[in-house]
């Protein structure tokens, strides 16, 4: 507890590291992904406040080098332990800056790889809390921001060539007459969302096609097939998933990084005779100019990419280039919610239309409240936005998303729907955890 | 040892947080990095070859930090215990793929940030070991590489769009004829340089002044200045450099990332009544477009870059955006070795000069031997080729670089000259080393 009187402060960054042996059923398998433990650098920030509250937050990784990133939330944690509470909480972009601006940490980014992934946990972390002391979903937070205060979380270093702090508050004034409408169909109906539970590549024919069916029959309008190891698979399991869902709905492609330019293009054209609406990560995330030549070649069929582009910087390319039509923007790599929110507003800016990445341990969790505060409060037209879903993991956390008609239901509880169960922690950390010990 | 007969193996992948205290002269200072105390994640590759041979390598960080980038080797390390010593060292491109293929620890990057740098501590250990085996420094023993060998070592994925193995082996072919008389030459007078140890920020106008003279008196014809902080401060320095230098020479200037894009294309505009050579780290290193941009606005100054480029596929992006006129490699942030072959065959090819970044712990070391090869068996043309040279910390390597009228003498000891002395390594070691006990 605070000294009676005294300024409640931050007085610990928990950290563990956690991990689901996925890999034993092959879910979430890919071209490039063959075998992954889906995994969470996971963190409590502990305040001396007499609320009881704390922030809870992740990042997201698949097995091996979460113990690096653990480390990482190490380094930062000396940042913020002894800040205010209220200091962090009313200014989450200074906060955001004082993570990314340390001048030795940076140097091992900067703003990429491991430290911004342990960034994300902390500073995800951080917008839990604030939406805890506000009683309010993390969405709606943000929805009920001033422009002032919304404009001032995002970090415009390096970006002040497409977007300024004026450009952000004026949109956020501009889309107000609207939100009541939009807020209210999406109260009602759900956030769009499609699923990526279907298509997973190390599944057999039968089993796509079995839950292609269960796809179908559950609503979903979007289904995701996993695509880029061998030629002919591709062609005849896209032909299945076409054959099973039918003209009138959507298919999308994700290669998962592993083509080189010349044979994203080759691939692509080869399999837009199944008419996908996207190819999803054609190639390395680090090429802008990569992606712009793939999305000039293969179109009608759009180019998405994102769940491993790493900063504002790059996004901020992908954009001006044109280089896709899809913003996949991922919660847990992204530099928390800041970046993010800087994201949307350069997506809203040149009309590209926000997919979220999801699945893993708690994307979906939340990336729902950023799709949901993108649709009321930023995008210009929300009706191509769908949001990623995986039917994994779910269980483990204490305010799970709700899926009802293909649609994620709007979070109600206080937070960022971060939490993971107690007793999920505790069996899942690694190497010590029951889950993990020799059976 | 080996069992007798038996094939030898690497048995350890021993690592340190080694970190000098040089943020107390302010020593490397500049508009980004006010206090870096120079570090070096150090590794060492043992095996139970009978030969006593160990490969050194490291990567640098500037203090708080590297021990995330130690934790990251350790992730590294199961990926090298195990393996048969010429197995690697006769295949090490393979090695590069073993390394940045793991898929789940790829995540954590991909091929950027901490698990990138660990990467180039790994395999620079690996190459110096490779170079000791074969009693030859490593310059020689890349030029002494037949084209299949040197061409295996690259990995082409991402940028087959740009050169390929074919590509390569033919200009390994073609630089041959005109190999002996550059190496003569080379041999003879060193590898130009240019020094940055005059002009850090943290060094008032009379320490600069002095030390721009003793650069002179040195025979220093390359001198470069940090810039980025205050615009009137940096007007002044930049009068007092060029003063003092005169027409005849060359003055550079390093911006060190601190700037947006319309704001250093304002701000070198400026100091062009200087004649800069070039404006280093204008922006982000992550913005290929922007440094374009920049390039085509302060041309005749021109655009140099790459200390914090992260990987080839950046590098890939800034040569065909024509954003670079100088391309500077930094041999412990690209991933070893390998990496800097890519760069240096591609910038080749684009006629872009390589000015390798170097200063730090050991950079200088490094950079010798690349810029020899590159000298030797790469580059077009030589004539505009410097090397960074800064001085400080030499005196902790068992083979410090030689330094005479300007330029790098060629490294004659068998390795990669990545060997820290061992009572440096003792006395430095973060935090239990005598170096970093409260006196």
């Amino acid at each position: 507890m605070a000294a009676p009187g005294g300024t409640p402060r931050f007085v610990a960054v928990d950290v563990i590291d956690l991990r689901f042996p996925t890999s034993l059923q092959l879910d979430g398998s890919d071209a490039m992904n063959p075998d992954p433990d889906y995994s969470a650098t996971y963190v409590a920030l502990r305040t001396d406040a007499d609320d009881g509250l704390e922030g809870h937050g992740f990042t997201f990784t698949i097995g091996r080098g979460n113990e690096v990133c653990v480390a990482a939330v190490r380094a930062l944690a000396p940042l913020v332990v002894g800040r205010s509470v209220a200091g962090v909480l009313d200014d989450l972009g200074g906060f955001w800056k004082a993570l990314t601006g340390d001048s030795q940490l940076r140097w091992i980014g900067p703003e990429k790889g491991v430290i911004h992934l342990a960034t994300a946990a902390v500073v995800n972390a951080a917008w839990d809390l604030r939406a805890k002391r506000d009683g309010k979903p993390l969405w709606r937070v943000l929805c009920d921001m001033a422009p002032e205060e919304l404009a001032g979380c995002i970090d415009y270093r390096y970006i002040s060539d497409e977007i300024t702090e004026e450009w952000v508050r004026e949109r956020v004034r501009a889309t107000r007459p609207r939100r009541a409408e939009r807020e209210a169909a999406l109260l009602a109906g759900g956030v769009p969302a499609y699923t990526t539970s279907a298509g997973w590549l190390g599944y057999d024919d039968d089993k796509l096609r079995a839950l292609c069916r269960e796809a179908v029959a559950a609503g979903w309008t979007h289904v995701k097939l996993k695509v880029g190891r061998d030629r002919a698979d591709d062609l005849r399991r896209a032909a299945i998933l076409r054959e099973e869902i039918g003209d009138e709905r959507f298919l999308m492609l994700d290669a998962n990084q592993v083509w080189d330019v010349d044979e994203a293009i080759d691939r692509t054209l080869e399999l837009s005779r199944f008419a996908p609406l996207w190819i999803e990560e054609p190639t390395s995330p680090d090429d802008v100019l990569g992606h712009a030549r793939i999305a000039r070649a293969v179109d009608p069929v759009g180019v998405a990419t994102g769940e491993h582009v790493h900063n504002r910087v790059m996004f901020k390319q992908l954009l001006q280039a044109d280089a896709i039509r899809y913003c996949q923007i991922d919660s847990a790599r992204l530099g928390g919610v800041n970046e993010v929110l800087s994201v949307l507003f350069m997506a809203a800016k040149r009309g590209v239309t926000v997919c979220p990445h999801a699945g893993g341990v708690g994307l979906c969790e939340y990336v729902q409240h950023l799709a949901l505060f993108d649709a009321i409060a930023v995008a210009p037209d929300v009706t191509d936005r769908v949001v990623e879903y995986v039917d994994h993991l779910h269980e483990h956390f204490v305010h799970p998303v709700r899926i009802r008609a293909a649609a994620y239901l709007a979070p109600e509880a206080p937070g960022y729907s971060a939490d993971i169960l107690p007793e999920s922690r505790e069996r899942y950390r690694f190497p010590d955890g029951v889950a993990w010990l020799p059976s």
